[in-house]
């Protein structure tokens, strides 16, 4: 694909901002072609540099992946930290979480999908998705802990419900273009809010069915 | 990879011995390598097969994956034959899918991922990936609404929870090494049990969240 095709304009300004540009070159390559088929010439063009240039900042695709995670990750902390300003801590939860899945693109979204396949055969990025996940589930569960005052609350239950529930949300704004994801999200409120409360269903209640 | 290497021994039997034969060793073939790095020369090989030979049963790749969604689809069915047949259907519900989820192989799930990778990129997979879910959420819909009795039961609703869910286990299983399937159907369990006794937490109860 040609520069002009891409609709990529040349970098400029400081290093930061051309790191953003190449990321940003980067997933939209990653989500057209898929990590295997893009080649680092391939987003040394996406990016409207030389390869040479473009190897200075990042020198395989493995880093670009962990580039992306990490800005993805970045983009996490500042809305948590607009949350912990917030004094309804609890509705800022659930807002923050709404924006994050309605607002996240399609593309966003299979980039996603596309580097939780690659982590089944990549051990760099298998690594970095066991590191996210096992991150996200420790700021998931010490946030329910903090804003649950149900007796015997179990943070670790609720997250395996809702941290199932929301990478299949993520699945379902990839791959399924009617996904209605609001839908989702409204969903996922209102077992959250009955999570926090002590109100949602625990396992062990309902053990496994006997035979007919 | 020699076929010795792939532990595939030549085809025998009937022609659907052997489209059984073919679709095993493209499962592992697409698991070990992905969709855009095997090619229909790597699937001939692994079933230790000759070209031309392999492809009188399958003509491209993306039929080989049609063939593979279209088996599993055929072993769901049976599963839900025994289920019909069972006297205890709730239970034979609860039953199918703890035997699904707990006995999917990292592999099986891995391509699983695979395919939803793929199908934002790849029309015909694309269709089939909507089609395959349009399916799976009309029998479950429609099992759900068969097994409630629960006053204003919402099928709908209940799909909208526990269809996400099951796609994030799957990921799970595929993208984690350490995860636990089982903890995870249990509480699928729980809100399955809960949602047909009209007991789950339904969207709208909460709305968005007010600004702080």
């Amino acid at each position: 694909m040609s520069v002009e095709a891409a609709g990529a304009a040349p970098p400029r300004g400081n290093p930061a901002t051309r790191r953003e540009h190449i990321l940003d070159a980067a997933e939209a390559c990653f989500t057209r072609n898929g990590f295997h088929r893009t080649t680092m010439q391939d987003l040394a063009r996406e990016a409207a540099m030389s390869p040479g240039n473009f190897y200075r900042y990042f020198e395989s695709k493995e880093a670009l992946v962990l580039g992306l995670v990490e800005r993805e990750r970045e983009r996490g902390t500042r809305l948590v930290a607009e949350m912990e300003v917030s004094g309804d801590r609890r509705g800022a939860l659930l807002e923050i979480i709404a924006r994050y899945f309605v607002s996240i693109s399609r593309e966003a979204a299979t980039l996603r999908v596309e580097i939780w396949s690659e982590s089944t055969r990549n051990a760099a990025i298998a690594a970095m998705t066991a590191r996210t996940e096992a991150e996200t589930r420790d700021w998931f569960t010490a946030t329910f802990a903090a804003l649950s005052s149900a007796p015997d609350f179990d943070p670790a239950a609720l997250y395996a419900v809702l941290g199932p529930l929301m990478r299949g949300i993520v699945v379902g704004r990839a791959a399924l273009p009617d996904y209605d994801v609001a839908a989702a999200v409204a969903q996922l409120h209102a077992l959250l809010e009955a999570g926090l409360d002590g109100r949602l269903p625990r396992a062990g209640a309902a053990g496994p069915p006997a035979g007919p």
